[in-house]
This record gives structure tokens, C-alpha cells and sequence, in this order.
């Protein structure tokens, strides 16, 4: 059964309002592992929280089935790097390797262009 | 309710096998209108059925709640282009932004590093 917070965090609306290119995307993929008392979603919804605040965030889109994707974007790397070093995003990052997550990809990719409405 | 073509397309199981950074990907993020007849997600099969057999064609992730994300990752721009031109998938484009997407982006980006397992 889906927990309240799941439900929320499975159900954002939003397509991110980027800047001009270019700009940064992180790709997040992950697969979970099939037990998950609900844990992983309170840390994901708080993970967005706090990245909301960092400097160079631009914006965040995430859906997840089997596969979960989080695309975030930010200004430039080092925006990047200073959210990865984030004490508590570094607390999560352990938990997910060591507990939530079957597999998972990070790919750090820079925006040249884009388009659509 | 959701069809059955539509449930096998938001179970998707992979993280996608992507070769050493750099490639490109291709981040699509959109928002569907509310009437949907199915012929949605019909089509969304069968783009990926047509992208996975084009060249320069690495891997494609693909989710969605309320947002759909789907990346696919390619060797180079040109790759990119040719499939942009495709012309069944110029159609299932112009069907996109004429019927199924109240708000669609897409963004090409080079992936310069990963990680993972």
C-alpha cells in the first residue's frame, strides 16, 4: 500500500521553468528494493526540500513506476558538488546505497539546448 | 483507468546500460491532457520500439505519475537529429503538441560523468 507521503511525491505536476541554456541536469534513475517501509519517500521529499534551497537549484522533476527518475538542474557544477557535499543529502546517499536501492544511476549531463511549451 | 498498453508502458524495469560518459541525452518531460484516449500510450510504445532499432540509439528510461519523464541517451547529436526527423516519430510529434501534451520540454544535454551500480 502507498503511504501518504508516496502518494504526494508520486503525484507532482510541475515540468521545470528553466533559465536559457545552458544550464546542468543531474539524471537520477533508481530501481528499489522490493521491502521499503515508507522511510524512502519522507528522505525523498525532504531531499527536494532541501535542495529547493541550495544555490543554483533551477528546478526538479520526478516520477517514479518500477523505475524512478529525479532529473534536478542547476546553474553550473560547482552548484552541484556543494549539493552532493550536503551533510544531510550525504546521510541519504548512504542509506540509499546501503538500504533503499536495488540499483541506481547518477548522470551529470549539461544542457545545450531546449525546447517545447 | 489506465489500458493494459498503458500499464506494461509505466512498468518498465531498467536502468538503461549506457557505454562511458560522454554521450548525450535526451530529456522529455511532459504533462498530458486530461481526455486520453489510450492512443497515448499505444504510441509511446511504439516510439520506443522505432527509437531502440535506430542508429547511435544507447538506452531510454521512462516514467510517469502526473509528469512523464522519459531520457534517452544517444552517441552524438547527429543520432539525435536523425531520429528528431524520423518520419513516423515527426507524426507522433505533431499529434503530441496537437492533442495529447498540455505542456511538454525537451532537453538535449551531454552526459560528461556517471555513477552508480
Amino acid at each position: 500500500m502507498k503511504s501518504q507521503s508516496e502518494s504526494k511525491l508520486r503525484c507532482k505536476m510541475e515540468i521545470a521553468k528553466t533559465p536559457k541554456p545552458p544550464y546542468y541536469a543531474v539524471i537520477f534513475t533508481s530501481l528499489l528494493e522490493n521491502q521499503n517501509d515508507g522511510s524512502y519517500s519522507q528522505m525523498a521529499e525532504r531531499m527536494e526540500e532541501l535542495a529547493r534551497k541550495e544555490d543554483g537549484f533551477l528546478g526538479m522533476e520526478s516520477a517514479r513506476n518500477e523505475v524512478g527518475i529525479t532529473v534536478s538542474y542547476w546553474r553550473d557544477l560547482a552548484s552541484i558538488k556543494k549539493w552532493k557535499d550536503n551533510i544531510e543529502h550525504q546521510e541519504a546517499q548512504n542509506l540509499g546505497r546501503n538500504k533503499w536501492y536495488k540499483n541506481y544511476k547518477v548522470r551529470i549531463a549539461k544542457v545545450e539546448r531546449d525546447y517545447g511549451y
